[in-house]
């Protein structure tokens, strides 16, 4: 069954002054969580969300996440909790998104005010927050002013949870996430989360994976200070020596992960996987656009998006405490810590991999014979998310997809993290789906942040269509 | 023959005070170099050094070197030139010596005020520039004035170069020094330097030869810019991953370097050489002590200090472009630059050592076939420098050495680098001499500088029964 959507759409397309109007509202509040000097701006703007959801006759809450952790005095903005209806024969729908933004200076290249929405002839919404996130925020409150001004029933209670703090760690957020699973969100029969971006700039997709994080440091030391090295260069072992040769051996530089034990945790690709590459829309040109340069490991599309999605991958960070300025400086650094960070895919469990990682970099710091000393250790973990992409949450999506943009979307995953998923899952125990907005282009955390005209009307028509196919879905 | 001293030194032992409140006056001018806002102090305190030289008879120029370069405005402060006696029928020995000061605070953990000359119980002269370099120039003011009271006559004719930028790479020094060679300087017989320390605590040295620098930069770049790691980790080849296995590679953690054709320049052992070192006052525990741990790579006297004198060395310094600070960043660095250095003996040569570096560098990257790109070169170069301790100039500091503390001093050579000794020894042509007066621990440019009274009166003693040595040496 096809839901009767035109009235809805004609509406969407009707508002559509007024919603970059709520837009230029929004981005105008320089809402960056960031900045300790900016947090009366985080609060003031989920104070006009709160305002505006009251308007349409959401129930909204304030919620409190008490003082930012190592900043006494400071604190974290409130996370908005709304709710729309609350008719029990409608299925309940969670949604996720978020209302501060990166930092913004003209001063970083902007080429106009990031405080200041401005639409060019293309019709590209310049600001900062337009795509990440207060665009798609703003888009589902849309979708419920446009069904009460056209006068047709809007076919799901919607739950919405809105928060401050996104863009620095989403502190406090897991403990609200938690505490109100069986509270706010205990309805919920889904969660639908807006906050990431198509694959490419022509296609739609529906995301139902991410990847896991473990982050390790590698720390080396030996003299009690710093050294000069005239007075000691070649009498004292060096700890930059060391952690080179280390960290020089966790991958190839075509990619192979050197850690024993890694890649044999890793799932198996079925046929079916095999057969999903073909078909989605990117090209090896997008990444070259993407890189700046064309220093892929890879040189076909099916082993790019393999390699960002369903294989894990080393990268190799940093080095602290080693000499990092411009110029010359002709130190022998005392303690040195190198940092590296694995990203996860089903099946890697995260102690296991800890401890392929540490005994690996132990063995080969002991092969050097050094008489350095040694620590390895994660910093922090998060576990990859996937969800099933056949369930009635991805299909109603899908369908809503096909009506809006006209084309079968893409299922995709991604090769970032996004923790909120994973917790967002493990709370509710209810599927998850990630339904971007902008496109790949739009320059999230970047300067010229924008947000397509067109993405963002038809993104709002395509809110509104997955919640009407939602409650057309068959239970289960 | 042995000069009668005795008058000379009981004049220095009456003077005590007096040269110790000398100093205090010194250390009391915040004469630091690296410190644009103290740039006045640093000219204050040539203005001191320039009254007092001239309250003693020494004929004073002060030579203006100009701007700092890349600082418009900013003058340079004055080399102080000196003469003291224009005696044909005497020897004539230009001494160098500085009187800026590394930068010191008390937050930086002194225990006393720095610029606040702090004796303490045991006799040791606390605050910044006691030992390097406000002691051994005054020692040359304090022993005219000795010879001056206890009517003695001076020896040799003295000049005198004193800079105020050494701490801050010596600018403008080598053109000055090459423009007086046949003026001011024209007439010396030889140079004494003092601004080096004891091997040890316990016994003087004589040091006839310093370790050369060759400073590396190897840059590889690829993307654009940074990336994300979960975004592009594994599928786009990263600089540091090709950075980590050179660098590794450049030498072995017990010293060896890697790079073909280095060693095979440096000069061979003689039995000669061979024999000196077991006499040489030093322990493996100094070493531990200097190094705050027992993490050498040899485990004896001699191979340490042919290690740190006569062999080349690999130090790695640190790598520009790359995540330095505490704490978790998922970058993939776009662009990071790896510092190194040489430390360089005889018979090496900068440009085959420089040809020889590159080569190998660029061999290594060429096996990783990365689509990256790579530039090795050096950042600057200086030679090593080897005087001949047979020279009149050494038996003489060697005479004199053994009249005021009654021990031989141990011929040494420092594995760092002091570049204005090779350009005396150039400009001048003359044997180059550096006589030391502080100890190993004075801490030259750390916290808590010091200079032991005893080594400040005895110094003082030392460089007059030098000149009076000097004088007796026979004709070459």
């Amino acid at each position: 069954m096809a839901p009767q959507l035109d009235g809805f759409f004609k509406q969407v397309d009707d508002s559509t002054d007024h919603f970059i109007e709520r837009l230029r509202k929004a981005v105008a509040i320089p809402s960056i969580s960031a900045e300790e000097a900016r947090r009366p701006d985080v609060v003031r703007m989920g104070q006009f969300l709160a305002d505006e959801l009251k308007a349409l006759g959401v129930t909204v809450e304030l919620r409190e996440l008490g003082e930012q952790p190592g900043k006494p005095g400071l604190q974290l903005p409130p996370c908005v909790l709304g709710r729309y209806g609350n008719d029990k024969n409608k299925r309940t729908i969670l949604v996720y998104g978020h209302y501060d933004v990166q930092p913004a200076e003209m001063s970083d290249g902007w080429a106009t005010e990031p405080f200041e929405l401005t639409v060019d002839e293309k019709g590209r919404m310049f600001g900062r927050g337009s795509t990440d996130d207060k665009g798609p925020v703003l888009g589902w409150l849309n979708a419920i002013e446009a069904h009460q001004k056209a006068g047709i029933e809007f076919p799901v209670n919607l739950l919405m949870c809105f928060e401050g703090m996104e863009e620095y760690g989403s502190e406090g957020l897991d403990d609200l996430i938690n505490a109100e699973a069986k509270k706010w969100f205990a309805d919920a029969d889904a969660v639908c989360i807006s906050d990431n971006y198509w694959l490419g700039t022509k296609k739609p997709c529906l995301t139902y994976g991410l990847r896991g994080c473990n982050y390790y440091s590698i720390e080396v030391s030996g003299p009690g200070a710093d050294l000069h090295s005239g007075v000691f260069g070649g009498t004292a072992q060096e700890p930059m020596t060391d952690l080179t040769k280390i960290m020089g051996e966790l991958a190839s530089n075509d990619g192979k992960i050197k850690i024993p034990g890694i890649m044999e945790q890793v799932a198996p690709v079925t046929p079916e996987e095999e057969s999903l590459y073909d078909s989605i829309s990117f090209t090896m040109d997008n990444i070259y656009e993407s890189l700046g340069s064309e220093t892929t490991i890879h040189n076909d599309k099916k082993s790019t998006l393999m390699a960002r999605w369903r294989y894990p991958s080393v990268s190799l960070h940093g080095i602290e405490g080693a000499f990092s300025a411009p110029g010359a400086k002709t130190v022998i650094p005392a303690k040195v810590i190198g940092k590296f960070s694995i990203r996860t895919v089903p099946n890697m469990e995260i102690d296991k991999t800890n401890e392929l990682v540490c005994k690996f970099v132990e063995e080969r710091f002991a092969a050097l014979k050094s008489k350095n000393t040694l620590k390895v250790y994660p910093q922090h973990c998060g576990n990859w998310w996937v969800a099933s992409p056949k369930h009635w949450n991805f299909s109603a999506a899908a369908k809503a997809v096909e009506r809006v943009w006209g084309v079968e979307p893409d299922f995709t995953r991604e090769g970032g993290s996004i923790p909120v998923t994973l917790t967002f899952e493990q709370a509710t125990g209810k599927n998850v789906l990630l339904l971007p907005m902008g496109s790949s282009t739009d320059g999230a955390h970047s300067i010229n942040e924008k947000l397509d005209k067109r993405n963002y009307i038809e993104g709002i028509k395509l809110l509104g269509a997955y919640l009407h196919y939602v409650a057309e879905e068959p239970l289960v």
